[in-house]
């Protein structure tokens, strides 16, 4: 019998708590769906224990994994299963760099070290990679701060032997992948774009942020879609109501034959969190795989599941 | 300068409308939007004349092929160019096998056949293939009747050294290859499928006949879609007032991480026509190229093309 | 405190489950939501007391109507609420006119008769009605069947100083409900409806029947949305999937100023039964409310819950 | 035969486009699609003539102003009907209080003066209503500055015995007139509503205004619709590609019976521009009407054509 990943968390947001109960809902129901890989190197996607978790938010510090995740602004809803208590309560996350070895401390008996902060404080990013290399942890960066894809940080883990993977999780299916695969299928059967829009609506307090303070990075992703300024993003919507629903709206007009019009409208509905658990779930297991095999560095197989996987731009 | 391919089309329905009208709209626009392959083995789109046509309405034989196909119940709109008189008088179309002479007869100076008809009556789609056996002209059947999937006629075929293609054209851009697109990406994502449904609506006549004589053999071929029974299909409905334009509902809910739910509802709107004539305009190449080439018999090339092609069941 | 209404059924199937099922959750948890009007004449909606049940399937004869309700074809799903026992055993249905004086007999102590089967069957609709004039109670006719709608039941009922009330339900939210709201939207605004189309899916039995046997009075009923031909109803689509939802797409075309395009799509989901629930409960209030106030023949206030009252051609 | 009603407006933009072009339109093809009222005091749609213009653009100015109305950033569509010159020529448009009587002169022979400019200037706005109040002119108000819904306003037109209409056009078929009918229908039909939202995207210059100084006022009127919270209204998207056409999504969760979900999701496409000259069209012919029979003042009719008549806070 394989024996669990030990995971340490650093986040307890939404993102977490699709995480920590999709696990346990998981384990108790034997249920398959909504899994792209049953097993990676003989773990499957409840074999995971969680040994210790960070977060900044006062009220989160000090309670049991299990009960910070339900607590405001989150608003992933309850799965329908039972949580055990995780018997790991919430540590007090890293302020300043002068308390790596006290995370590193918390890391002992930890596998993977998996970084689920808000996007856009790369210094705090960096913090938990160093202790991370100090504690002889796997890494893993789910935010878009350059970490993996910055070749200095990629050596220091490959000499350590230690897996570090990064940057910018990819959504399992979010906005982008169905937007790609429509103008994808567009090109591969002849036809001529005209013109496409995409609307993102939520209701997370990850959405709010975005909203608030647009990142200029993140809206040129966005617009990485653009082929020819044929394709234009809307303003981000923070609709509370939402809660942790993503709802997307998309047009495509083309020509075809004889420039004849051809139109598709979509609209898509997903829980955010969701496809960042279920993308989760894959790197946890191939860094705790790499790591077990001694595989130190970059692991080929962790780059599609990222937005900036090393060898992009920083 | 290459030499143009000379056809000879049966049947003077939208599709034929739409093929000959687009072949004058680039010519004249020099446009390319919409088009899958600029060239094929040097033939452009508007490398093509017609020499001969057949049709059983008897309003529309004796009219030359440019005004014929803008007669009732004929509703494909019309482009937005010019369109020069073909000087091809449409010709009575075969009604019996002892016909096949003159039809033969008629083919002489054409290098393809191109048999859109509408589905339904085998035997005067073969009478045609035996017409272009007769005459040395390759032959395309763009219909579900079996002719090219039937090994005996690909025989007949290659042994005269004449390309045979077919059969049942497979849309440039319709409902299936959108609907199959997305329940292909949610399966690569990892998600569930819960269930889906399709509904297809148009305005044409052949599209009443499908409504009103719905073969099982089309309905199966819609059922093709069907994933363990998530997949249903609605009956089409046939609404007058949209013309040549289909418009097809879509529904797709799955579950992602955790079983929580994702939902995907999409419109397309085309014009059936243009997606039949932006296909029929590869096969005319590929069948000119091939027996300029002196291949005989069926071209792997128009494998994409068919829904039943070589190989499959009859 | 108001005596609650006593009310027997004819028919247990998904409206009766949305019914019966409402009524307790209603009562058990105080919710105002999705109710029309509170108080009927002092009757709030879980002032309703089942006393009797007819229904013809063999399952469901002999078993508690709070058990009934749930067996197949059925699909009305669970609402969250406990569902106390009825002690109601459901009665074998009338089969042929003989047998009057039996369900009269069993009606003894109820109210109001609601005739909640499927239409088509006139003369078991009017046995029924025979049955309330015999018990001395009132009589709802839910189907299309005319019974209200002859002059010659309301005068027996008059004369018996009973109320009859019917034919033919409206649902409280449905798509003739939506459709008609914005046909009359764009005429108020000074629009031109250039062409409108509705499509419906469901999932129930009663879909089934109607898709398998269209009636052509449903039909021609749809049909009277038309405004000059101008608005096209598809098929009807029965998708087991559904269950007992109703899926709509609604597509309207129109002119504004200068033929100018106003284009809307929409898409309406609900669960028909709930609608037809939510308008039966009315239905049950005004009809008691009249018994008690000795109040025969047909009830004004009914007028808007049907779709042929009296008055309307039979 | 009715004397054409002698009209000056200020604001070369896409409204006016609209309103110059659709009057040579319907004066052309006598159509009377996507007219609110054929006649109004027996003036037509097309019993209009332009006598006056002013824009502040120096590319406008001078220019006739059936030219002006194509010049960018101008983007409403060109109409399919012939367009002879109005000789008009575009006059430089008000900029201080001092040139009030330079535009007074400007109006000699108008009836009517329509203030069409962009909203936001309110003493600009209220030059021109003095400037019409001078010259003997009926004034209206499109903008949503105060002028109309001041009391002092209306005063000093009354006393001059001169028609004033304003603030705010409300548009003939936008956003808000579907999102509050459907509202309205599931008040009416006993639903509650759950939540709803709408987005709005757009890709005139007005549009982009709207986007880039989003007015207090504008979004508190949106959020007007918000019934207790339940509605939400997303940030306006500028979108280029769109030109003169508003697309907007609106999605409304309600509850029916035994709470059950309702569900309803909406597209709506307009050309925003036709929206207000189908408008502008009605009040010009109140206006004029008005004034040719002594009216001064509020016209009662005017009220529902305006988002803030008098008697609405300033």
């Amino acid at each position: 019998m394989i024996k669990r990943a030990r995971v340490a968390v650093v986040g307890v947001g939404n993102n977490t708590s699709a995480l920590v109960q999709g696990i346990a809902f998981y384990r108790q129901t034997g249920s398959l769906a909504g899994i792209n890989r049953a097993t990676i190197d003989g773990l499957g996607v409840s074999d995971i224990d969680f040994v210790a978790a960070f977060a900044t938010s006062a009220g989160k510090v000090g309670r049991d994994l299990t009960e910070a995740i339900f607590l405001p602004p989150n608003n992933f809803p309850r799965l329908d299963c039972d949580l055990p208590r995780a018997d790991v309560p919430v540590t007090k996350g890293l302020v300043d760099a002068a308390e790596v070895d006290r995370v590193a401390g918390a890391l002992a008996g930890a596998e993977v070290l998996l970084y689920s902060a808000p996007s856009g404080r790369t210094e705090t990013a960096r913090a938990y990679a160093e202790a991370a290399l100090r504690a002889g942890v796997a890494f893993i960066n789910t935010t878009s701060d350059p970490v993996a894809r910055d070749p200095m940080w990629i050596e220091r883990f490959q000499e350590a032997g230690l897996p570090l993977l990064g940057d910018d999780l990819a959504s399992q299916f979010g906005t982008s992948v169905v937007h790609n695969a429509l103008l994808r299928l567009l090109k591969e059967r002849g036809l001529t774009l005209v013109s496409s829009y995409q609307v993102n609506l939520g209701g997370t307090e990850d959405f709010r942020n975005l909203v608030e303070n647009p990142s200029t990075k993140e809206q040129s992703k966005l617009n990485a879609l653009s082929a020819a300024d044929k394709v234009q993003v809307a303003p981000l919507g923070y609709l509370s109501h939402l809660g942790s629903q993503k709802v997307a709206h998309l047009n495509v007009e083309a020509q075809g034959w004889g420039e004849t019009a051809v139109s598709l409208d979509l609209k898509l509905k997903v829980h955010d969190p969701s496809g960042a658990a279920g993308v989760n779930i894959d790197l946890l297991r191939i860094a705790a795989s790499a790591l077990r095999n001694g595989q130190g560095g970059y692991p080929a197989q962790a780059t599609p599941l990222f937005k900036s996987p090393p060898g992009t731009a920083i």
